[in-house]
């Protein structure tokens, strides 16, 4: 017997002001099911209850795992349903355990209740518990309680009305309905760790806009195509249609940025270019931000003089979700997007990168190597010639 | 028999170029010493090796657990030592097996060697593996190998020419060594977030200094108090002497900003007045940056149009290590840090809070607002009337 439905629960969304909270939840439902009919999973209906969500099907497992991808979404799992009556429920569970557990193993009875019922939740415990000790027995298995080191959790969670079984919670992002904070732009380097920025910005609501900043030699494509496959995972998770990475072609920028005179500025040069860029960009979007992967001392650009002398190009905001991240924090988030993968490629170095990148400059140097060139009209002719390849 | 010393792994620093690596190795070094001696405890030299420390101690507990207290450090583990001879070891395994297992445990041997030795690492562990079994059966004890779920990891590392044999791996908070990535001022309000955005910039490298605005009413206490308090516990993860919290007499300049006209803005116009206030006492300072608590979407004066607007009024860079987090992620954080308890304590709300804060004002709004004030004659009292309380 399969679980029937699927319970979904989301968390801080249920702190929220009544207005707000059914605007999230109209939200979540409808991310739910752009995503069930993305991967056409069969559901016959979402049931809406406080704090959470309940979906009939057929296939459970796959309802439950796509829901988990939901943002706002804290948890789902694949239940048996039964009337709030201890009897039934304990029958339930009965009848279930031949494929709850299996010969020799530990299990332990987590069970909850509302608190208008006449049973206790121990109650609830020890009866499912002894009925499934005495089910194994029929069939000759040996199981056994151990409530500190089981090898399966049975939960049990009674309701007003119904009661559900479960033993598998697959953990969703949390965070607040993609799109309900409003647009970003994510600078999406391919590397590892923008899309993972970008996604935690997503996670807290944003809608996010990849930007990619094209500066290989035209013959190296495994750049670009690393930034394409990267932005595709993040698509997934984006409950919308059409999704357009947009590119920015830097080869030609960048190689007038490497001025022999000022090489040591050349990684700073670039990256305020693309910042200015990303600016223009983003207000073309309409978005509000611009999200980047740098995280405080990681590599040479990344010190506090040179993040200073970033910031100070542009007027719009820079949110860097890494900023007080290691790299083994970034790594363990890039495996559980789904980036991890293609983003810790090695596709060969940036060609401009001197020997020695300067770690502390001053915004004097910088402008004075920036008056050599047409800075404005970089922008936008670049901005012009920016290209969108489908993601999604 | 006691470990005789603690091994202290650093990760990302092994990374560095030599030049970096040793000054960074020099910095933790004197991070551990500030700390043990903070604590008086008794230990003879540091050793320095390859990517580790080691440290003989009479005290190994309690310096392994001051070291992972130090920024840039891995984790710690009290080690018996021994000769690294496989002999040796398996005898050294048998004479510590009472103290390390206990009647019926299960146990699994972790064994890792240099490739000089002749013995492989499989060896190692079957060969202590079976000498454990053997000195339990000795005391009439029955202990038994499981790879998959043991309760005692018995991990065997063998160098060059000694080998250790430990159990215990206390997690350190990583990064890199505090302060070697210059200064930055933290808005410190006392609550949750803003201890957590400064510990993770502190993490990062950061010297953080703390700065905290006073609002409240002269007879409510808590507010500082809070403060206070939470500041003491960031101040022990700083190897420094004499930390000061640095506090400015906000409540008649909240009072001011509560305009009847523009009341709706209260929140805004305070936290812009903080901004500007902030970034003064960060060039006093000569710090880099300003680190605040915020997170997308989490309340009213978090949105992105909010957050544009607060940037826009100083050029300093502001970090916002939390942006991306949600809320359970952020008290995870405060319990591993130690701030959690006290700043989640009700104290209280702010008095000047309007019943509807605006989520979606103008900067021309706010420009309009603040024309109505001598904004630069506040800011400026506020810098001259700065306090300062000692945290450690």
């Amino acid at each position: 017997m399969e679980p029937d439905r699927v319970l979904v629960r989301y968390g801080e969304i249920g702190l929220k002001s009544p207005g707000i909270r059914r605007h999230f939840e109209n939200l979540l439902l409808k991310h739910i099911k752009v995503f069930l009919a993305r991967k056409e999973i069969p559901y016959s209906k979402i049931i809406r209850e406080r704090g959470r969500f309940f979906i009939p099907t057929s296939q459970p497992q796959k309802v439950a795992e796509t829901a988990s991808r939901v943002f706002g979404i804290v948890s789902s799992s694949p239940v048996w349903t039964v009337s709030a009556n201890l009897e039934k429920i304990v029958a339930l569970a009965g009848s279930l355990t031949p494929q709850l557990l299996c010969d020799g193993q530990k299990f332990a009875v987590r069970a909850r209740r509302l608190k208008i019922h006449k049973f206790s939740s121990p109650e609830v415990a020890t009866q499912v518990g002894a009925k499934i000790i005495e089910a194994a027995n029929t069939t000759n298995q040996l199981v056994h309680v151990d409530l500190d080191n089981p090898d399966v959790e049975i939960h049990v969670e009674v309701r007003q009305k119904s009661a559900f079984i479960f033993t598998q919670i697959i953990k969703g992002p949390g965070g607040l309905p993609y799109g309900s904070q409003g647009v970003v732009l994510g600078l999406h380097s391919g590397g590892l760790d923008s899309p993972v920025a970008e996604w935690l910005m997503m996670k807290r609501g944003a809608k996010v806009i990849p930007l990619y900043f094209d500066a290989a030699a035209p013959v190296e494509k495994q750049f670009v195509d690393r930034a394409i496959k990267s932005a595709e995972i993040l698509a997934e998770w984006m409950p919308e249609q059409n999704i357009e990475l947009r590119i920015i072609p830097f080869y030609e920028i960048l190689r007038r940025l490497q001025m022999p005179k000022y090489r040591k500025l050349t990684c700073i040069l670039c990256k305020r270019m693309m910042y200015r860029i990303g600016a223009m960009v983003a207000a073309q979007e309409k978005a509000r931000a611009l999200v980047t992967g740098e995280t405080l001392g990681q590599v040479a650009s990344q010190t506090l003089t040179n993040l200073a002398i970033l910031d100070s190009v542009v007027t719009v905001p820079i949110f860097r979700p890494l900023i007080g991240m290691d790299k083994t924090e970034t790594m363990t988030l890039a495996r559980r997007i789904g980036t991890y993968q293609v983003t810790s490629q090695d596709v060969g170095e940036c060609f401009a990168v001197p020997s020695q990148p300067s770690i502390a400059t001053t915004l004097a140097d910088v402008h004075e190597a920036e008056s050599q060139l047409p800075i404005e009209e970089m922008v936008l002719i670049a901005i012009n010639n920016i290209k969108r390849v489908a993601v999604a």
